[in-house]
């Protein structure tokens, strides 16, 4: 490794259309430009195909999955080798009538498939009605070695879980990668988007404290309203990366697309770590019962 | 229950002179003033008895260790049943010769002990000697019921550990405690004491967020300086009180002795669990690896 080992991080914020295909043609462009940039490893948001089509449970729209092998990740197997760059591509994906999940492809700079991730933890709220159509992920919490590093991804509702994060930094993964479809539903922002949206940057912000990690998180952004009769949800940006202290090295704003890049320094990461040396301390004969769903004898 | 169920947090913020039995009239005078305030349940510094001795390894300053039935607990035992109120009362533990711990005493408002916990991370830094006085605690994360509320109570270098905030929170803790001793290193405070600091307050608001409850850190202040040869640490206060989003409800400043309450809100703690509910998601069949070390093979 040279004088400062690192990689170049990449991430696209932006809006997505009712046309899937035009979704793709317009990621596509966000990560040439990326590239362009210097980004080395991009992310692309949480189903950048579609507008995000969990606000309704609807059995016909099983038909925007895909499989693993399907042009929502092979376009970008072709375009990440031709530009050189590694590609976080989220995507709905089919794997077997009945069974689809909310995944995302890692591919290396060479267009090959460095390995998938399925969400794990899936939610279900007013208008976020997943568990409608993704099965939990069972390839567990993973890192992925690309050219440029070794890095992994989390999605979205992943970003609430302490245990999701620690998993995959133990795992190796310098950065963490969250692509992620969150925003504010109309009713609820006055009074409560504030706090909210400072709730989601501050517990992901802790993750790379306590895990010594860079986090970089890729929200869509825009209004979608996919079903006339519900208030629809505003996508409220503020994609991030920060370096392994939580601080802010590039942030979004919460209205316009926007394209982020930051260096990843791993003599960064190594220094940080050997001056906060969490991991050392860590109380793992005390652990156990973290597997319990509530303590309820303690 | 009533109308709002919940109970009122005090928190010392104090300087901690060379004089013991100062420190622990000056604590007494403070946690009576908090009570007068309306604080039910008051926690004090960590170590609140002695300035911060594990700024050398001496093996000396095992004097200063009491068991629990010593003064440091028991006369805040007599002043918690005089007051009506609940003390968390952080005091170097004699349990042996030879073993040694860094822990919390909870007292009830009847005086009575309502459990202990030991302080489980230990750290060791330069300046922050703590391996070479405190055996690692043995007695597990818990949660402590008070005629007020059942809480949790960790020490310091605990703040910076998803895994003991989870399970404490998992153990019924609606207020986790952190009575705590940091500060800057002089001469680190101009170049990295800001991004420190907010390091700090990040992960303990994260931890917060995560666990949809309350976080209570009680810090001391004020610059001590035991060996005249090293630079001193300088206590940067910043005691502070969230809600279960992380939300500040009472914060310190980081010079001036202060005393904070703020009030927990069972329903709005419940409502928050309600709307973001977390722990129903935990993906507690796929955790298992929290107790490694290191992920080596994945």
């Amino acid at each position: 490794m040279g004088d400062m080992p690192g990689y170049t991080v990449g991430l696209v914020q932006m809006t997505m259309g009712t046309d899937g295909d035009e979704n793709l043609r317009r990621a596509m462009e966000k990560v040439e430009q990326a590239a362009a940039l210097g980004a080395q490893v991009i992310c692309l948001p949480e189903l950048y195909r579609s507008q995000y089509f969990c606000q309704k449970e609807d059995a016909a729209l099983f038909d925007l999955a895909e499989p693993l092998n399907g042009p929502s990740v092979t376009t970008f197997q072709a375009l990440a080798a031709r530009l050189g760059v590694a590609v976080i591509v989220p995507f709905f994906e089919r794997r077997a009538p009945g069974v689809y999940h909310n995944s995302a492809a890692v591919i290396d700079a060479d267009g090959s498939l460095a390995g998938l991730y399925r969400k794990m933890h899936i939610p279900d709220d007013p208008a976020y009605y997943e568990k409608f159509y993704f099965a939990p992920g069972d390839l567990g919490f993973r890192a992925f070695n690309t050219r440029f590093g070794r890095i992994g991804v989390l999605i979205c509702w992943d970003q609430w879980y302490p245990e999701a994060a620690r998993l995959t930094a133990l795992a190796g993964a310098t950065t963490i990668f969250y692509p992620t479809a969150i925003g504010w539903h109309p009713q609820e922002k006055a009074q409560y988007g504030a706090a909210q949206q400072d709730s989601w940057l501050t517990v992901q912000r802790g993750h790379a404290v306590a895990n010594g990690c860079y986090i970089a998180a890729a929200n869509r952004v825009g209004f979608e309203q996919p079903v006339p009769e519900q208030a629809g949800i505003e996508f409220w940006g503020n994609s991030f990366i920060t370096d392994p202290q939580g601080q802010w090295l590039a942030r979004s704003g919460d209205a316009a697309e926007d394209i982020l890049t930051a260096r990843v320094d791993l003599n960064d990461l190594e220094t940080i770590r050997r001056n906060w040396p969490f991991l050392r301390d860590r109380r793992i004969d005390a652990y156990g019962d973290i597997t319990l769903r509530w303590r309820d004898e303690s």
